[in-house]
Order: structure tokens, then sequence, then C-alpha cells
């Protein structure tokens, strides 16, 4: 049996589903939300409007739009149970404290357990603004301050940075972290969505299949690109450094950071949007340094461009969220903000036809043997 | 592209590793962990050997017996905090606390993040050890009680009853408890143990892939079979009634739960050693009329075992808890607590030839769509 069975490592290739949701060309280098370019989303719509897309498959007027703003904002509030719960887990990462909110949320909101097209898009929406309150109020906890309360009058990427910082963000400020939710709301059946996907396929709670993708995407493989960039960035130190760094990573066969992407042959497509941000924000704050850094990285990597090592998304959100003076541990938390709703949506379709996942392993271990009793061993 | 894409529902049929963990063949009804027969296992070894077992691939001798006996009694502890986490959550699902205490030790355990393999090994054996003991105490302080505090000269099985009861349980129910855990320890790439694989598959924390595990558990297509069992005896009520409600659901064509099960067209190896568990126990307290029912179910039944309708293995477990006393929302926390050593050998298994597990999904969503202004819409 084993000749003749085919082992799709990593399913790599393999299709366990259609979607509506999103549509990644890796070889175009193009992706698309509900028939949306990103560039398009990126440039012209707000996080709201992109929440409301993939939850409900289409743009919403003015009137849709304003009621699901309006319930997205009333759902900023948290039980006081979570507070306890953040500081009884304070000095833990930031991912560890966000998903044991999460679950504990499942315990404390008395719907949780509603397993319903329109239970889990209750819960998905509350989730998604309580996401970015437990994570400011952990920061908040860890720092010995109070956490901030949400401010009602705030946009969704205005109120995060408002509640993160206790300052007003600037206009740019705001818009760049709406634009980093936009780019990382959705991307196809990616470790974290998929694994989402699985714990709903055994008909479980959406506070469940969310804890699941906070667990996925919480490793460096997946949600952890970011924090590696800035790491390197830093072990580079100024641009002239780029291209011996690159040399030498190339020469020990080991990966340059932020480079390659499982589904993108070419460049991804997020990526132009980030890399913008990055220079202007950067030129503003007198800091530009963090650009040329990078820019020299991606100038000593062109040669390896046509292999598919292209940068990724998450090549230059580290240094925006570096000159926000943002910790490094709360990159892949901000990350799972700005992926809430691409997990919602992911959620829904699956319930909608909804099948156990579960594929097979191939045995090849020890053959049939006989017991043996422990003293005979 | 649509026309020439296979698409794989459920993933069914198809094998994403190999794997000498465990061998089901669903056809033969047999099931082995690491080369040895289930029925050996369920009649031979107590849970602490099957768990090294599966850990290690090899029964362990006299010496390596008792060091790993002693080192799992050694980890019977929970950080003060997780009792704080228990209270605050109290009111949840069983299964909602034991996740967020086992989010919440991430957090907690200081060695939580370490992904070696002797990292997987040492928090993977530390949450086998905590995985009862949180049921154990969330079940003491949701009825007001003060959590029982672990005996260490028991087993594993024992101690777990100890803990839940306050009292020392007799050795049929020691053993009865300890072959419930031996035949729930491994079973493939189930969802929760793919799942947890997932999750490895982005280099997350084992804290991470265990709390993957358990959100995937809960879902009722997966751990809840048990439960759903205990509702249909109290429904059928007396072994007479077992031909008429299994008729009126053949001819609703609605399934009778604890019968089918993804792989085994023949009789599931394990449903016969809780079977003869239920009798003898149903007999010894007086209560034969459980047995009746399920067996009057089976005898209904029948004509259906050769489209591969036989019992699964929680088809019995139910009325086992249910003689026990044991409140209907625990039923899949404990098929967590035997489950623990088969997620670990599998969360070990695929962090020794680690990949990405991300298949894809085929879009056929809205095709590309312009922008439209808000105003415009």
């Amino acid at each position: 049996m084993t000749d003749t069975v085919k082992i799709n490592r990593g399913l790599k290739g393999v299709y366990f589903e259609r979607s509506q949701i999103s549509d990644i060309d890796g070889r175009a280098g193009s992706l698309t939300y509900r028939g949306y370019s990103i560039h398009d989303l990126a440039t012209q719509a707000t996080f709201e409007e992109v929440c409301y897309l993939l939850i409900h498959g289409d743009l919403p007027d003015a009137t849709q739009l304003a009621e699901f703003d309006a319930a997205l904002k009333a759902a900023r509030v948290l039980p006081e149970p979570v507070f306890d719960i953040i500081r009884a887990t304070a000095h833990g990462h930031p991912m560890d404290v966000l998903r044991t909110a999460v679950s504990a949320l499942a315990a404390l909101e008395p719907d949780s357990h509603d397993a319903s097209e329109a239970g889990f898009l209750r819960n998905g929406i509350r989730l998604t603004a309580q996401v970015p309150m437990i994570i400011a109020a952990h920061e908040a906890i860890r720092n010995g301050r109070t956490p901030v309360l949400p401010d009602m009058s705030l946009s969704h990427a205005a109120n995060w940075l408002w509640m993160l910082k206790g300052a007003r963000p600037s206009a740019d400020a705001e818009r760049l972290a709406d634009v980093d939710f936009i780019l990382h709301a959705e991307h196809g059946s990616n470790a974290s969505s998929f694994a989402a996907r699985v714990t709903v396929g055994t008909e479980a709670t959406l506070h469940g299949a969310m804890v699941t993708a906070l667990s996925t995407l919480a490793g460096p493989a997946h949600g952890g690109a970011a924090e590696d960039v800035m790491k390197m960035v830093h072990e580079i130190g100024k641009p002239e450094n780029a291209a011996a760094y690159v040399a030498a990573k190339r020469a020990a066969k080991e990966p340059v950071t932020g480079f390659g992407h499982r589904v993108y042959r070419a460049e991804d497509p997020r990526a132009r949007h980030m890399r913008e941000g990055v220079r202007k924000l950067g030129e503003e704050m007198g800091a530009p340094g963090w650009y040329a850094i990078l820019q020299a990285v991606v100038e000593a990597m062109s040669p390896y461009a046509r292999h598919g090592l292209n940068v990724n998304v998450d090549f230059y959100s580290g240094v925006i969220y570096q000159l926000h003076e943002i910790p490094m541990d709360l990159y892949v938390p901000i990350f799972a903000i700005g992926r809430m709703p691409g997990w919602l949506a992911q959620c829904l379709e699956q319930r909608r036809s909804n099948i156990l996942i579960r594929p097979l392993t191939l045995y090849d271990g020890a053959a049939p043997r006989d017991w043996v009793p422990l003293a005979a061993r």
C-alpha cells in the first residue's frame, strides 16, 4: 500500500473546498477580496467597509455601513472577569494573554454556544471589537497603567491607537493602521484560517475556532515575520551592511526574513502599500534610516526575485510598528486584529456547508507485535 | 480551471503525512498503538504504560516506567493564578474553562515557549498531569467546594477520581477509568489531532497546539458523542422502546447517535471493552437497565451493520460516566484526559519533520469588479 498512496506533505496544492471570499493569484501577484482588488481596498476603503465586505459578500451602502459600525462600536465592552484574567497572566506573551482572554469570553458571554449563522455573526462581530481592547488592556496592565476606555466616536483603527497609547492618533497614523488592518484582513486558506475551519468542522463554537486561529497565527512561521524582519533590520544596522548580510545568509543557505511566501511567485501585492507607508512615515518622523536599510536588503535580494523570493507584506510592517514605538511582541497580536473579519468570513463559509475535516496519515510504524508483560521487558 | 481541479471535501481519503503512532484498519475493525493491539492494551496495560508507549514508541521497562510515573506525578501542580482563572470562568462550560486554563498555563509556565523536542516533551507531560486537575478543580469550585489536592500515591486514573469525588475509588472503578483513558488515548489524524498538527506546522508552542486540540474536540461532531448517546438513552427510557425509536429515526433519515465512524466500516474495536464495562458496572450497581437499553438499540440497528453503521466507542462510555454520577458536561473533558498522550505524540511527530500545513481553496466567488465609492452605492 505504501507504494501506491500519494502523500501530500503540507497539503501543498491540495484543494479542500471552494471559497467565495478571496482570490489569490500567486503567479500574477494579485489578491482580491470578494472581487475587489486589494489595491483599491488599500487606497479607498475603510477597515469597517472591508469587514462588512468580507463578512457579507458585498460593499455596504450608507445605511448598512452605519448599522455595522454602530454594532461594532456597541461591542466595545469586556466583561469585568476578563480584566482579572489579563492581570493573572500579565507577564505572559501578549498572544498567550489574548488567546486566553478570547477563550475565557466563551465562558463569560451567555450566547457563545449559539452555533447558528446568526450566533456566529453576533459572536464574531463582538470578538472583532474585543480583540484590540484585550491587547491594549494587557499592554496597559503590564506597564502598571489603567486600561484606557474605548472612545465610541473613533473608528476601529483610531480607537485601537487611542486605547494603546492613551492619546488621539494623527489622521495619518489612523489611516496607516487602517491600511495595515485591511491588508491583513484575509488571505485564503492560510494555516490559521484553515485550522479554524477544521475546528468549525466538528461543529464547535465560533470562540473555539477563533482560539484555534490565534494559536496557529502565533507560530513564527505564520504570524511572526514582522518581528523577525525588525530583528534583522537591527542586526544590519545601516544600509551599507545589507549586501554583506544577504551574501552571508545566501552562502549559509539560510532564508532572508520577509522574502518568499507559500503562494506568491511574484511580489506580494500587499507589500507596496506598506512600503509607501514606511517611506512616508520615516521621513515625517525624521527617521528615514529604517526605510533605507529595507530597500538596501531588497536591492541585495533582487538577483533572487526570479526564483520567487520577493518581499512579502510583513517585510515592511515591523518598521511601521517600530516607528510608532509599539513593542515587538505586539506585532502578531496586531496581525490578529486585522485578520478577525477574514477568520469570521471563513468560519461562516465553513459552517454553511459544513463537513468534518479529517485527512489521513499513512502508517509506517512498528509491525503488529505481541504484548510483553512488564516483568519480561 | 474549475473543471480540472479536484476538490477533496473534508480531505476525505487524502493522505497528508506518514505516521508511526497508530494504525487503524477501518475495514478489519482493528486499531494498534505503536504495533500493539488495542485489545491487549485495554486488557493488560496501564494508562501510564500507554502514555509512555505513545510518546516514546516502545513499552517502558520497569526503570523507565518508574521514572515516567514519577515525572507525571511530580507534574501534579497548578500555579495559583490558574485557580483564579477557573473561579473567574466557573459558570462556563467545562471545556471552555479547561481550554482557558491550558491557554493561561502558556502565560504562567516559564518554559512554555521552549519549542525544542525536550521542551515539547516536558510541557506535554506536565499538561497531561494538569488537565485532570483543572477539570476536577472546576467541578469543585462550581459546586462551592474546595479543590481536592492530588494524592501522589495514586495512579493517574485513581487520582483523577479522587480529585473529582474526594473519595478513594474502588479498584474496579479505577480500572474502568484507566481502560477508558487507554481507549481514548490515540486515534490517528482525527480532527483534533490534525488541527493540533496544523498549529505545530507554524512552529507554534505545544500549549498553543493543545489549545487548538481542545477547541476542536469540543465540537459535538467530534467529542460530543458520549453525551448525545446518554441523552438518547434517557429519551428511549426502557428497552422495549428502542425498536420504535430506531425505526422513527431511520424513517426520518436522521442518524442514530453512537453509530458509524468516518474510518470504521466494521465495529469500532474499542467498543467491546466499554460494552463489557457497562454490563459489569450496571450489574454491580444494581442498575442493569441502561445496558439493556443500549443493547436493544444495537439489536434494532443490526440490519444496518452491513452498511458500516456499527457502534463506536462512545456508544457505551456515557453510561459508565452516568453510573459514576459524573455530570454530562464533563464527558468531553474526560475524553481530553485520555487523548493527551495521543495529541502529544502527534505534536512531537509533526515537529520532528515539520512543514507548514496549508491546503488550497478554489475561488468561485465574485468576478473582478471595480471599486464603487460609498456615495454611489
